[in-house]
């Protein structure tokens, strides 16, 4: 299948980092999560497609926007996973998330810890201020830079993980506390993660 | 024991909002993780402990300091866990964790999972410029307003929740993704969580 790719402007900060906001400002196609529309009309910066239930959209942005709202009231699943969905439906399958921390912590945990389910059936990333959050179901070759900061975030406790390349390694080790793989750093100009189980986490902070 | 009380604050984002940031003013003892005394100077608010690995201290304020610097070392523990284990040492039992979220994501979220462990020697809690953040290991009830955000967030998975008084309950339900606790809503004065494991990790938002 052709790579079709797409940003996803999440409704917590708006991008204040170089790095997500020309992502978001070169992007092709933005998908906007509901409410994040008013701060990308504030930042002048158009959206293809408005996703979410509308609930924080006024009648004038609701038709002004009309042609590109799709509206979807299930209350299962949060905005984010409604954007997510509604790109995959639509056969973009190459998502980088933007604005997806910042303000309320427990959305921010949500929607980090969402990734892993999202990346089973496209590629996805995080963007954040300081870094990008990669969900891996499988083992892989990272790239990197020496004295990279690099987060492993193990969401299955009992998942076993072997690195390469990290000051600090681990071999068929389990994190069974989530704080446990923080802090780590790449050795070079790319690192190793092989592992078990369903699922991890790779937080690289930007190049400074 | 007698309960002491003290403020930390951590070296993420200062804190913006009201609440945390009177808690911080008002404070009898503030410790201060290592760089953060950076931003509490130019606060203009008197820190009484500094301690960490002060790595991003200057000469001019480890000289300034000295009397109240506690230097660890230690690369085993993070700058957070230093001063909740120095507070600890010095009989503080009640603690109030500012600063800890914002900036980088990863130390965010080590942040937050690590409240559990701190909880089983001391009363403590985090507050975000957002909300509150308290861990629990035994059943309570938490004090709240009518429909006031909740997120139970449920580091081990195999812990089973049972709620009273929440828009979405649960009964003898474990949370197996950590999104899966997320969005709840308090339908009154008071909640109540019961639970069967090691620890949980309650989010509530501010009153607006």
């Amino acid at each position: 299948m052709r790579s079709r790719s797409a940003v996803i402007l999440a409704n917590g900060s708006f991008p204040t980092n170089k790095i997500p906001l020309d992502i978001l400002k070169t992007s092709e196609f933005i998908v906007c999560c509901d409410g994040a529309i008013n701060k990308l009309e504030a930042a002048d910066i158009k959206a293809h497609a408005i996703v979410g239930d509308l609930d924080s959209l006024t009648n004038d942005l609701k038709r002004k926007y009309q042609d590109i709202i799709h509206h979807f009231s299930n209350q299962d699943t949060n905005d984010l996973t409604k954007a997510v969905n509604w790109c995959l439906s639509n056969k973009y399958n190459d998502i980088t998330i933007v604005g997806a921390t910042g303000e309320r912590d427990d959305h921010m945990i949500g929607n980090i810890f969402l990734l892993p389910s999202y990346t089973k059936k496209m590629k996805v990333r995080m963007l954040t201020d300081y870094g990008t959050f990669t969900p891996v179901i499988r083992s892989r070759n990272f790239d990197s830079y020496i004295g990279q900061q690099v987060s492993i975030f193990s969401p299955q406790s009992e998942t076993t993980i072997t690195t390469a390349n990290l000051r600090y390694e681990l071999t068929n080790q389990k994190l069974d506390m989530l704080w446990q793989g923080t802090l780590n750093e790449s050795m070079g100009d790319s690192f190793r993660i092989d592992f078990e189980g369903d699922s991890l986490i790779i937080y690289q902070e930007y190049e400074k």
